[in-house]
């Protein structure tokens, strides 16, 4: 997520009103949602990717690249719900039809100039916005999927998924702030000038400190089994997925920087768009998957 | 598959006498190595694929777009060797070390211009020859993998591969004859001018002739039960992979043009590119794959 505040008073008191209240309403809607899973969690990720993929295809528009929109965001969109069916033929024949089609589509559009420049970026908005966010799916229906070995109760995916996006958003909450007030050196000065060491330092201290909260909420209110994860094995966890977030971060502001934008959408009010957003999750959510498939299979 | 010869005449008798000689060569590698199955059926196809996105990477290049070599090629070489071992967790994995693995490098490259292009061209490269050219293991192990309940002997899968590359090589030959013998009417001029109505009707006719030819010869020599595919549906199935042959090369054709190439690669004497020879394998293989789903699934 865009840390534009690292650049030191570049956000107005207005602006960052906006942004207080749009984590408001947006706070509990996504708790309640990792709380309740089933459908309702599978199609708020659905239609977070379709807006997310929608961005994306204006920063390819703005290098002059036309996407295939329809097969882009329906890609997008279903992803998520491939995942929660967990069918892996159904997985394969999404990815055929997707890159089957969109090639037989651009042949009968009989445009072969940016041909390979429309076809690959149409993949790769579905891929990454998409594929990467369904993660968030994997991670939430864990205990039923990948790790239905470890015996959890399914309330652990619940945990999981709250952890992976709250040690996304406190990295960029961190970085925000302790990069506007102590900001002083250059993180990535070619990608994002307005990052700086000291921003990615506090990111990484809010994002541990966030998922240990998430951690200590669940020990103490929580159903599951989660407690027994050691506060150690946590705070690793937490402060590994802030440091990534950070990448997550910077990979949207390489995309943005190469299409000369400066937000990818105006969606969510003082934040800019949903890719503004989401993109340290989308780092997040792969990275614990794979970290707690790891951890559970030892 | 190029069909320059539609072009009529534009093809010297050196070189496709050249043409010969190297099907002579390669036809009975590709029998042997379907009929063998196992480690080196994977490896060709694996080997196939890394030197084929190699190529895709030169179409790039030729648009001013640098793709990512290492991830990109061991990315397709890895695909044909993720569907033989059947694991879709790896499968996943793959994706997200491919995908998440380019976007660092890039990030640490530092490199902001090009970056939509660069990491979409990688991928897509990877997904358009290593995806699609993994359907040929899909087919070979079906009687295993996906077909698994329709109780089909081993061998059957032989017979599917050799059947949706045959359909392909002959509607790519007869392509090739009948439209420098007949060729009047452009195909699609916008694309592949050298590319004839003619010719198309004779691609599907000898595509057809190919795999009764094979369904033939499975029938009488083979051991295993595909004998039982009715006549009726093999040249349907045949008749469909041969137009749809054609569509698989048109859309290498929409990449060579949009990279103003006439070849995608010169490995194969008097044919140009190995993505060149496979790009209609790469649309009839899934293409039967699915078609064989569906047809034992009732």
């Amino acid at each position: 997520v865009r840390q534009s505040g690292v650049r030191g008073g570049a956000v107005a008191a207005s602006e960052l009103r906006l942004r207080w209240l749009s984590a408001a309403v947006l706070v509990p809607l996504v708790l309640w949602a990792c709380g309740a899973g089933g459908w309702p969690y599978v199609l708020a990720f659905s239609a977070v990717a379709a807006i997310g993929v929608n961005e994306f295809h204006g920063l390819l528009r703005a290098k002059g690249v036309i996407p295939q929109r329809v097969l882009g965001l329906s890609g997008a969109a279903l992803l998520p719900w491939v995942v929660y069916w967990g069918d892996p033929q159904l997985a394969g024949a999404c990815f055929a039809v997707l890159l089957v089609g969109s090639l037989i589509v651009q042949l009968f559009e009989g445009r072969s100039e940016g041909a390979l420049a429309a076809l690959s970026g149409t993949l790769f908005g579905t891929a990454y916005v998409g594929g990467l966010l369904s993660y968030g799916v994997a991670l939430r229906f864990a205990p039923e999927g990948g790790l239905a070995h470890a015996g959890l109760d399914p309330a652990a995916g619940a945990f999981f998924a709250v952890f992976g996006l709250t040690c996304a958003v406190g990295s960029d909450v961190g970085g925000f702030f302790s990069g506007r007030r102590f900001g002083r050196h250059k993180l990535a000065p070619r990608i994002s000038p307005g990052k700086t060491v000291e921003g990615a330092l506090g990111a990484v201290a809010l994002g541990t400190v966030g998922g240990l909260i998430c951690w200590g909420g669940f020990r103490m209110f929580g159903e599951s089994r989660v407690g027994e994860l050691p506060l150690v094995m946590a705070a690793l966890a937490a402060a590994l997925l802030a440091a990534v977030a950070i990448l997550g971060d910077l990979v949207e502001s390489l995309f943005k920087r190469d299409a000369a934008l400066k937000d990818a959408g105006h969606i969510v009010p003082g934040v800019g768009g949903v890719l503004d957003r989401i993109d340290s999750a989308l780092f997040t959510l792969p990275v614990l998957y794979y970290c707690l498939l790891r951890y559970y299979a030892a």
